[in-house]
């Protein structure tokens, strides 16, 4: 038997205890999920008996040593803050480790350990970080392989609602944790290359510099940069690249609309309204627009984002509900982004019956014998229901599989690491594929910049 | 003889040099001037051979003891963050102590000591701060005094061009430290009180929600929000107002001209351009707008910003050459703000016989006896030369006339202070008056917010 320990069973980890349980028969594996929340766990494993539920608080150094110390391998499903404590103890005690976070300096710290003792810490194997990495390299090695040199990469993920259950004017749900995206962007100008020169993008400008794609079968999305779009470029070997953009996808007139928030200020998480408790949806609105004893609320909205009566995005912002003069705020001195958030969520959060969906789109374009060509590589996962989401389907299956194929010793190399080598993510993607996640590539004509090399 | 030391003699310490030295006979001063350049000082006293210059380093502690042991009452015109090494000498050696900088925590915590020591630590006594708390309170008390009740205050300061030196588009030039007006209006939302509705403008709306002000044989004016109109609320006595904003103060057609920056991102000081050495003035601009391999880069400034060909904005920008491919940034991985403000000096720097000029204007209102009342008090300050400015004439005179009240025990409530009692602000404008610095007060109709009670 080879032994799985889980730590964390929250929403993204259904998928992956259900992969591993299905495989744990022919795989023999005796996993164990340790939560501070037993029931959490318990939901995720129905009425299998063979999965140990264990009590297991990350910071109580005792219960973790001896969860840790009784296993082979360790999954952390935690907040990415909390890994470290995990990893530790995995150098100690010699245990292989995967995670779906980004690899923060504490965890990159222990990559010397980790290498000497053989032992693989894979982390970003999830969906964005993680499939993304593994998609695009997969193109990049194989566009190298035939001897083309990369131009251009430019890639993009959405967190968004199924088409069956797009039912609001946003076309937008939060199917992930609704905090993010409204602070999304914030904290610094975007930057990104656009043949070979730096372009910069700031916060209150992201949203109206966004570019379209069409998804097969799904029609057309948006997207907007993300703040560093160069953060691989050296790991993925793209030092000579001459444009690099990753970005956020939404529904086509998201970003339009949502623009009008960060105008108005009221993504602002850096200081907090004193009065806020008291606060009307429509005294919070008004809050950032000039007082008048006599204009309303709405005409000063409309007048201060010169939106027409007749502009769809209008409709937008009556649909959320934001005028109301008896909705109250009442959160105790909040940020405006914390009280749009809570205003948001009445209207953006799933019903029982919505379902989600990950989105994903990446362009290559390469030079081969003196042309230029392009491929563009789509991925979309829809959810089965509010437990087995696209989110936690995309996430959690990478995961599972990483974890297998390191116990079966297909994935040998140590060392901290992400998943861009073709001895990670061949096994990977050739698995997320019999389980549905599929790459849709195809060569397309070469529509980058400059095309015509004027 | 009464020993005066003066620790500074940098670009405001003229006038209030020249005004000590003009009344060193009657009033039985001596006076010393420590700077650690000795020719900043000795240009600033010509040939008066009465005055002392002493090489004095403020962090050098027996030196500076030694200078503080020997005087009376110290002047500190050093910037702001180094006061605090002389204030803790003046409380050890018994000194008076006056500076025109905002009131530090490390300044404000030798209140006590300052009192119980029967010594006067007065801060804020230049223009803004200083002439701003002074000539408001003089109103505030005097409408107080009749009865009336405070409902609106706002005040505004502009260091600005003289009218006859008023040669560019912009209506402006540096008459003091460019950095402060590069970042202006950075580091979080302006926030004020407007009929007791706090109101908040994020940075990136700041320049677009001004207000006109009229100048009486100075024509009109515009105002943009400061980050906190708050701060002095509670020691004004103004609790209880409805309406509270203060401003700054710059010609018709800057701040439109100036929102262009805001919004595309070159105003920001939080990160580093890798290659602003090598950059043009062009490539700087291009870097804020999308690539296009055949588009201009006026065009696409134009299209980003919505600006019309005939639009008397865009020859604002030609104006600052902003589109030159030649001229060089040179600057080793600047900042946004540092490259813009490069520029900016370029056209903007005084020429040898510009002369600046200081407005301010505040707003009072108030009830009486159930009516609503407003009372306008305005002043300009012209400089004479390049040495002899406005800027230094507003803030070294009442810093001068200060010093003079302590010593001669005019003013004598100790403790770490700003100038906004009676016993400070009466003598001190009454002699700013005789030097040509006057307030023009006028009942006005009330023009505030809500006037008719809707």
């Amino acid at each position: 038997m080879r032994k799985i320990l889980i730590i964390g069973a929250g929403k993204s980890s259904s998928y992956l205890i259900k992969y591993l349980i299905d495989k744990s028969a022919s795989e023999n594996l005796e996993m164990t999920i340790g939560d501070v929340n037993l029931d959490n766990a318990r939901a995720l494993i129905g009425s299998n008996s063979q999965v140990k539920v264990i009590h297991l608080d990350i910071f109580n150094a005792e219960s973790r040593s001896t969860a840790i110390k009784n296993t082979d391998i360790v999954v952390s499903m935690l907040p990415a803050r909390f890994h470290i404590e995990a990893a530790k103890d995995c150098i100690a005690y010699k245990k292989h480790m995967v995670t779906a976070s980004y690899v923060s300096d504490e965890m990159q710290a222990l990559d010397e350990e980790a290498t000497s003792n053989g032992l693989v810490f894979m982390n970003e194997i999830g969906v964005d970080p993680g499939i993304d990495h593994m998609s695009a390299m997969k193109v990049i090695d194989s566009i190298r392989d035939k001897g083309g040199k990369m131009i251009l990469f430019e890639s993009f993920t959405g967190g968004l609602v199924a088409p069956e259950s797009d039912t609001n004017l946003w076309n937008y749900k939060f199917t992930w944790n609704p905090r993010n995206v409204v602070v999304a962007g914030q904290g610094g100008a975007a930057k990104f290359l656009q043949e070979n020169q730096f372009k910069y993008i700031p916060y209150h400008r992201l949203f109206r510099r966004t570019e379209f794609l069409e998804v097969e079968g799904y029609g057309r999305f948006e997207a907007y940069a993300n703040r560093d779009s160069l953060k691989y470029q050296h790991v993925y070997g793209l030092d000579q690249i001459k444009t690099l953009y990753r970005g956020t996808m939404r529904r086509v007139g998201f970003s339009r609309a949502w623009n009008v928030f960060v105008q108005l200020g009221m993504t602002d998480d850096s200081y907090t309204i004193d009065d806020s408790a008291n606060m009307s949806y429509r005294d919070f609105v008004n809050a950032f627009l000039p007082y008048s004893p006599t204009d309303s609320v709405e005409l000063k909205f409309r007048h201060a984002l010169k939106i027409d009566q007749d502009d769809i995005v209008w409709d937008k912002f009556l649909e959320l509900d934001i005028f109301n003069p008896t909705k109250m705020v009442a959160l105790n001195k909040a940020t405006p982004a914390q009280i749009l958030q809570k205003i948001l969520m009445d209207s953006w959060t799933l019903s029982d019956n919505d379902k989600d969906m990950i989105v994903m789109y990446h362009k290559f374009g390469y030079e081969l014998n003196g042309q230029k060509h392009q491929i563009d590589s789509t991925m979309v996962a829809l959810g089965e229901d509010q437990t087995y989401t696209a989110m936690s389907k995309t996430v959690g299956l990478p995961v599972a599989i990483a974890t297998l194929a390191i116990l079966n010793k297909k994935i040998t190399t140590p060392g901290v690491q992400i998943p861009i080598s073709k001895e990670v993510y061949t096994p990977i993607l050739q698995e997320l594929k019999s389980n549905g996640i599929t790459f849709n590539e195809k060569e397309v004509p070469y529509l980058g910049y400059n095309p015509l090399n004027v």
